[in-house]
């Protein structure tokens, strides 16, 4: 049961707003109306599907704010991580097709210049707004635009993400005119962890934002000056004093003017700060304290939960979500098997980046709270620091989304593979993750995994492999990675062959070809080979391993002539039906029976993950299809 | 002309110092005898080979201090990036094998956990010490070993880097005992540059270092009191001052205590301070100034020229170069193409990472000062500064050696695959780097690039190419990268074909078979052609492209019952050749007679490029041989 959005007269405000431009002139009351209208839209949408939540209501004003004060097809906005981005659309044009967010075809979830100018970067990994505005705001003073302001909007989550130290580093040393708006949440998906986060609780506690500051700063200016040891001395002493009490010393340290905290809800006040930040010089940043899920009290009371809900109706202020029915995806089965592995080898620990939610990991984090460590949005420390635990004789898992994991790549290779440390990486959300679109899909992890030395990758096809693999995992001595999709997990009845490092598992054999899934999609290579009964005779091959591959089992699958479909949720270029290709041909096969089934060479849209997968042929008709023609080939052939 | 070190007597102190726990007990005059002994090795060194010096030069005293103060075979020591390790592996039993340093089968220059227990990562890339700290001192918490104290030593080149601010973070949340030593030697291989640097800048010349710090501090203890508004702000106030005046609030707001900063040439106070670390709860940032080169003249003047200077001898005081012959090697055609295309188009900038020296970039940062960016270390920054850069209709070109670009890997996929943005990746030392060894040779990024979409990737086989495709580069309106070894360039006498994007170059026919070469390993594949001219007729194809492939030159290579031979200089897994495969499968062609020369699926050890490229038959006599064995099988096939 959705529930539209109504046009007029239920958001005559928005209905009515053709350009953000038109915000600049409204007043106070206004835009107070407007951001109301916002929250309305976003309170609806929330009835009708899983989307980002908590982190939209949080930002309403602050967006309204921006866009009143800055014009944004010549100025430069960058929201980071872009989550927080439904505001934004709603006021530049997109109110209208709102409704279709997050959905195929609809609008993306995160900013997109394809959908509009507003839109600068598609975003949706942390970190990188800072860098790339220090970049716009380079490009456009060397074309003579330095009339085209420059503002990266960053979550107090994203901040810590080393490469946003990198950012601050050259903005400071280049020193142009630039607003980092600092949005303050105090969260970071799950509540945020990390010595920047208490640093800025303490900067929200300091007389400033309580107000004092002003008498403060006045008071010292009646500091008595001693004439003994220096004057030089004294005039570093006041300005010690002063830096210390305004605060920010972190980032005035690094050249950039830090102001604030301000209330992040008022618009007016907002107005003000963002004129100022217009009017300094060099790179400024405002500090925005913002309250994650404001204006919906069950909300900004739970904002984890609140952060990417699923689906909900609100009864008389009180949530009631959808029930979701189903097998249990492979995510719970992982934490469940971390669980376990940390409940029987105190030598093991797990590590996240402020995934403790997404992972499903809370209870983990409950039981073994000295062995659970969430760095927060820092995948290149999560890693490095895995292996510092890991030579120690400890054995941590480290637990990251397949696209974030990217972030670590440099690390993966010195820290780990290098050293040969068996680390243990457990590769979430690897294929395509629905509704969040390209910069959320984990589709390239199998290819650049599998460069590394000493590495063992694997991909469980169905539940009960998880824990296996993770055991086995934990048992190599050296590094594993196991991949596994957004997806519920294939039950089988059958009793899993052991593991063994790079050894596959036969499901069934076939005389006319095989499928040989790697992974997730064991599930659709099984229902093809079951709606081919009778009219082909299909095999089936858990593959398990991507490296080592298992040259026998690629032997024996293409023994006698037969076809090989080879099956993955990832991208067709260097995966592991290339994988199976360097076997074969390494062997000496002949390959033209092999047809690789995987992801196009493209960034694939968001969208029904099985709907997206079903326009791929990685659908169980899909395969049936390329199964017949397979045959096809070898009759004539 | 080697100078072999001289045992005793020459350096009667290292040849008999069995262990470097016996630094403990000597006295500083011993202690500074052992460094006069340490810089004559080095000196010494230096007359005979390419290798790192200034740094290793400026770390001598830290060295001695912290393995004096420390037992290193239960402690833990982390030398970031690893160059300056030469004093610590005379001091822990390899004197006598020092001069093997940087040969093949020898000591490799950088710390290596296979040669010694006192080396617990083979580091090499920049900033990741801090994390493993962080870890190992997790680790060994957890194991019950408190006892054990880990160190990290870290250069303020490599400070900026983005994982030290992530590990700072986690370090200062975790509050555990650990002792960062930052080594300030104001450089950066170039000169250093960015916020943090100027901040250490100030740093240095605080009263602290300049001896009056306990006196401001006294003196402050006198501020007197007010009553009004409230004595809370004044407490405050106080400490604002002192850390003001102490210095180190970047690293005092995230809960790093700080000290110094000290001489790092003093043994003594090293010492003491080292102590106070010790003592100290929590982590520690001990701020030591070293100077790059100290104690030889020449390299504390020009200590860019000596951060790896050739071999030269000392005559009386100057050093003279030995005289390099040969042909200039792709870098100096890389830097000269960069010139002309800033020259002809005031759109392109080019951006490195701390590699100014290294690319040989110094006269263009001359030529073209505005649209020269050197953004430090900080390679994730780099690529996307170049995103928001190009994103304002610029054309930057991104500089950076193939295994660093690994630090960058979620930023070329997020900000400029995602965005089809046209930045140019210019990946120098592509391919075995030879005796720096496996943390930098680049051979990955065939790989590891090619899985992204929009991007177009290519390799120069010859200098005049490489010109030639920058230009190609710069006209494509997609991202690209151009990947070219670190070695001379092969200087062919005809002219080259356009370069067309996706299109291979035929450089001869050939009735047997077909050797193609993606990149460099084209002087290798024409050398053996020509090699084999009456045995038999071998075409040589020039790739170019690795993506898009050449659909048609894969095709037509494989005409006739041809043999193949794919030739790179890059890893053997997912490479060039896994690439041909792809498309010849695709295109439904047999490829038992197709066979993939490439680099092992291992990491390869340090060495003479030209010897360890024999190693695997990517010498002209390997790839004969090679093509007779392919010959034979057509014959027998």
């Amino acid at each position: 049961m959705s529930h539209p959005i109504e046009p007029t007269p239920r958001h005559p405000l928005l209905a009515s707003l053709s350009d953000a431009r038109e915000l600049s002139a409204m007043s106070a009351e206004t835009l107070a109306d407007v951001a109301v209208e916002i929250r309305d839209v976003l309170c609806n949408l929330l009835a009708t599907r899983t989307a980002h939540f908590a982190s939209n209501l949080g930002v309403v004003e602050l967006c309204l704010a921006l866009h009143a004060e800055f014009d944004f097809l010549t100025d430069r906005l960058i929201w980071d991580t872009g989550h927080q981005i439904y505001p934004h659309k709603l006021i530049t044009g997109r109110y209208s097709q709102f409704e279709s967010i997050r959905t195929r075809g609809g609008l993306m979830g995160y900013p997109n210049p394809h959908e509009s100018d507003y839109d600068l970067f598609m975003t949706g990994h942390a970190g990188s707004s800072v860098s790339t505005a220090v970049g716009l705001r380079s490009g456009d003073i060397l074309r003579d635009q330095r009339e085209r302001r420059t503002v990266a909007v960053i979550g107090d989550g994203a901040f810590p993400s080393g490469i946003v130290f990198e950012a601050l580093n050259n903005a400071g040393e280049l020193g142009q005119d630039m607003t980092i708006v600092l949005n303050d949440n105090k969260m970071s998906i799950c509540h945020r962890t990390g010595a920047v986060a208490s640093y800025l609780d303490r900067l929200r506690n300091n007389p400033f934002y309580t107000g004092l500051k002003t008498e403060v700063v006045r008071l010292l200016d009646h500091v008595p000056m001693f004439g003994d040891p220096a004057e030089r001395l004294l005039a570093q002493m006041k300005e010690g004093v002063k830096a210390g009490l305004l605060g920010g010393m972190l980032f005035e340290e690094l050249d950039i003017r830090y102001i604030g905290p301000i209330d992040g809800h008022n618009i007016p006040l907002l107005r003000k700060y963002l004129q100022l930040c217009k009017e300094t010089s060099g790179p400024v940043l405002l500090h925005v304290v913002t309250e994650k899920g404001h204006g919906y009290k069950p909300a900004a009371e739970d904002p984890v939960f609140f952060h990417t809900p699923p689906a909900f109706e609100d009864r008389g202020g009180t949530p009631v979500t959808r029930r979701s029915e189903g097998r249990p995806p492979y995510t719970t089965h992982a934490r469940d098997a971390i669980g376990e592995a940390m409940k029987s080898d105190p030598r093991v620990t797990v590590i996240t980046a402020a995934m403790c939610q997404g992972n499903k990991l809370e209870p983990v984090r409950e039981k073994f709270p000295d062995r659970f460590f969430d760095v927060g949005i820092c995948e290149s420390h999560a890693v490095a620091f895995a292996a510092g635990q890991c030579k120690t004789g400890m054995r941590p898992i480290v637990d990251i989304y397949s696209t974030f994991l990217q972030r670590s790549y440099d690390q993966i290779f010195q820290e780990v593979s290098l050293q040969d440390l068996p680390v243990v990486f457990m590769m979430d959300r690897a294929g395509l993750t629905g509704p969040d679109g390209p910069t959320h899909h984990g589709v390239y992890d199998i290819g650049y995994m599998r460069l590394f030395p000493n590495l063992a990758l694997m991909a469980p096809g169905y539940a009960a492999e998880l824990p296996l693999m993770l055991q086995a995992a934990l048992a190599h001595l050296h590094p594993t990675g196991i991949r596994y999709p957004k997806a519920s997990a294939l039950e089988l009845k059958h009793v899993p062959a052991p593991i063994e490092i790079g050894k596959s598992e036969w499901i069934r054999h076939g005389e006319d070809g095989t499928i040989v899934a790697y992974g997730a999609m064991l599930e659709q290579a099984i229902a093809a080979a079951e709606k081919l009964d009778g009219e082909l005779s299909v095999g089936v091959v858990n593959a398990r391993f991507v490296k080592p591959i298992d040259h026998d089992m690629v032997r024996h699958s293409l023994e006698g002539g037969k076809f090989v479909v080879t099956l993955e949720e990832g991208t067709i270029v260097g995966g592991f039906g290339s994988a199976f290709l360097e076997s074969a041909v390494d062997q000496g096969l002949d390959t033209r029976l092999i047809r690789r089934l995987a992801l196009p060479d493209e960034f694939i849209e968001h969208g029904d993950r099985t709907d997206l997968l079903s326009d791929q042929h990685l659908s169980a008709d899909g395969i049936v299809g390329v199964c017949r023609q397979s045959a096809a080939r070898v009759s004539v052939g």
